[in-house]
């Protein structure tokens, strides 16, 4: 049968292990598409640079165009990063009928809609499971798998250098730097970590799991996020102590037509699935009103796991070819996006306070609480003998976001409250 | 748009389901697949029964032909149950070209091949996600997600009856008997609970997982079967001394060309990712050369949660429909199935012995294990105040189910060696 030949654009890390894959289990592959996956040619940006796996060197090219324009590459795959050049790549290869595999992350979450309409308009395949949560086949199955339900909740830990942070930290009751500097030496890390600590990168992908499990166009802008790096040890035994483990999570939650979608340090109950989450792995937490509550978890990054999900794109473009049925999707209908206020973001949330160690403290901050109308699941106050203050630990029940942000505006007019140490969205 | 017209085989539990899924979410639906979804017939035992939703009469029928031979109908969803007759049935709706989603597992178990041929033939499509695992997507996670990949194994818990036992037994210290007792109460078990306690049904959910996982045409009789009613809490509380939970597991490995599929009571790490999967819920641990460890978790059973995944494959079929391409599958070529012998079968494995209390008997067994070269991971001696013999358990290290065979025929020649007590698997 005649070859299906594919266009590597880039050589890095997930490049590499697609390499990897389609010519170790070329047989396997074979025998499912009823055809050999040729790699016809990989774009890197150096050719002489020495390479992890062998390549022919003549199958590398500096020029993309050597791939994009070349009538003999049936499916193109986008392993190489970047925005708006790569976005350049991928209209263009879709201009020239050609079907994408994309991994990015980064240019799905900001121009998904344009790319997707392109590739529709050209009645081609545009498949990106790879661009969330490495190995774990979370975007099949919110396409296909919950078609039939209405997904009210998405939980995600979907940043692999943040898990693997948290987990170090709450395991040896280390400190975030330290234990960032080991990340870093160890590859967990990249050396300008802001994307992955600051919760950017979270945030991205979990622009993509709204938009699929909601059916509605959210965008980048729409998330709330808040990275790990003020996360403290203290923060981490507190919540361990009172039951819980902190994780950087990607909420996306709907309630009739209103969806908000945040990223966030936050107490997890050590009893929910997603709580024994750790290290680099991934886990995404999917509650739909009929099935209930269900959780995928799986390598998140690395060579291999991503790589996977990228040759099963490569697999299901192939077969699609053979049959003759690519681009065959129907036009998803987005409903309209409309997002929650901070009157209807709800959650439970626990709060670190340094306050002033004398009669009547107590009294005044659980009155600020009834003044806002938020009621109070536990309350712990007791010495800190490191400082003069005392510390109040407290966890709400269900509290609207606007509420428990007039809690904290009326504690900073309190001059009995020192500080508010933190404050953490609590889940499970 | 020209509705889709269903017809239904069953009304019970999750024929009640579909039916609330696909009226409740008729505007979703619609606007996924461009034209109403309509349950147009359903089959009945008995037309006059009280249902615990409302149906209009008129759509009731006693009649399987009603359905069958009606060319008004162009999906077949089969939720009745049953082998032998409903082959027949589905058979028939697919030699008429209709479409067929069913969730039986029992049937796709025995005569899967049979039946995937026939739709071939027909260029019809049939789906079968429900029939493991209730509403997780694991079917297709298998057949698309990791077509990639090469598994090499594969674990479920995929029977939430006897997970909800063990659980409980392993939860409150409770008797095997009186939590079955309790869970035929809150009906999560049968009036004749064998076919779940035995791990019948879970070696039939293993039969289509190992099927699909290495594309192989495994045979419920290839299954090796243990089920969960030997179980006492005393192993439960010596397992989870050690650190173990005992779960019944499916589990398929290939290594090489080579398989093996059983189902058994196992031991399993308590920090193995499947271990905390605890009550009515399922998780299937799959283990690929590339993605890594995964693991996917949801309800296993349950009216809404199978319907969901249900109506997931009706969606499918009705989108096929639309694009007009049904039955467009690529034909799988099964590998050539080689089981694993007992040679080849390996694992760790938990022994709990009683013997005589006196000097050099430890010397004895431990020689036992060494004649056959069973090296040992751990061994407990220890004086039990409620009998006379002593009770030893050992953990080996891997070893071949044949030579723990041929330790425990020694054993059975040894006078010292009072009973073997229970013999486990271990896993993680």
């Amino acid at each position: 049968m005649k070859p299906v030949k594919v266009g590597l654009l880039g050589l890095g890390t997930v490049g590499t292990g697609v390499v990897r894959i389609v010519e170790g289990h070329q047989v396997d592959l074979e025998s499912q598409v009823g055809s050999p996956i040729i790699i016809e040619k990989v774009l890197v940006q150096n050719k002489s640079k020495a390479r992890s796996i062998n390549i022919d060197p003549d199958k590398l090219t500096e020029d993309p165009w050597e791939i994009i324009h070349n009538p003999e590459i049936d499916v193109v795959v986008e392993v190489m990063g970047g925005i708006e050049q790569t976005k350049g790549y991928i209209l263009e290869a879709l201009a020239r009928g050609k079907h994408v595999v994309t991994a990015n992350k980064d240019l799905m979450a900001l121009h998904g809609p344009e790319i997707l309409a392109k590739a529709q308009e050209q009645q081609c395949d545009i498949l990106y499971e790879a661009s969330v949560a490495g190995g774990i086949p979370i975007i099949r199955t919110l396409i296909e798998g919950f078609s039939s339900d209405r997904i009210t909740k998405i939980m995600g830990i979907v940043n692999g250098t943040t898990n693997y942070i948290l987990s170090k930290m709450s395991q040896e009751g280390a400190a975030y730097a330290d234990v960032l500097k080991e990340a870093q030496e160890l590859g967990y890390a990249e050396a300008d970590p802001t994307s992955d600590v600051e919760g950017l990168d979270a945030a991205r992908k979990m622009t993509i799991l709204a938009t699929l499990g909601f059916r509605a166009n959210v965008a980048l802008e729409d998330v709330d996020v808040k990275g790990i790096s003020s996360v403290s040890r203290e923060d981490i035994a507190y919540g361990k102590r009172l039951g819980y483990e902190v994780k950087l999570l990607g909420i996306a939650e709907r309630q009739d037509e209103f969806i908000s979608v945040s990223v966030q340090p936050t107490m997890v109950r050590n009893t929910h699935p997603i709580a024994g989450v750790n290290g680099v792995f991934n886990a995404v937490y999917v509650y739909g009103e009929a099935v209930g509550e269900t959780m995928f978890y799986g390598a998140g990054a690395g060579e291999l796991p991503t790589a996977t999900s990228i040759v099963a794109d490569l697999v299901a473009v192939v077969k699609n070819l053979k049959l003759g049925v690519n681009g065959k999707q129907l036009t998803l209908t987005y409903k309209e996006k409309k997002l929650k206020t901070d009157e209807q973001i709800s959650s439970k949330y626990f709060m670190l306070l340094h306050v002033d160690d004398r009669a009547g403290v107590l009294a005044r901050i659980t009155q600020a609480f009834a003044d806002t109308e938020v009621s109070l699941e536990s309350v712990v106050q007791q010495p800190n003998p490191s400082h003069p203050e005392a510390e109040i630990i407290i966890i709400t029940h269900d509290a609207s976001k606007a509420s428990v942000n007039k809690v904290l505006a009326a504690f900073n007019d309190m001059d009995v409250v020192k500080c508010v140490k933190s404050v953490y969205r609590v889940e499970g």
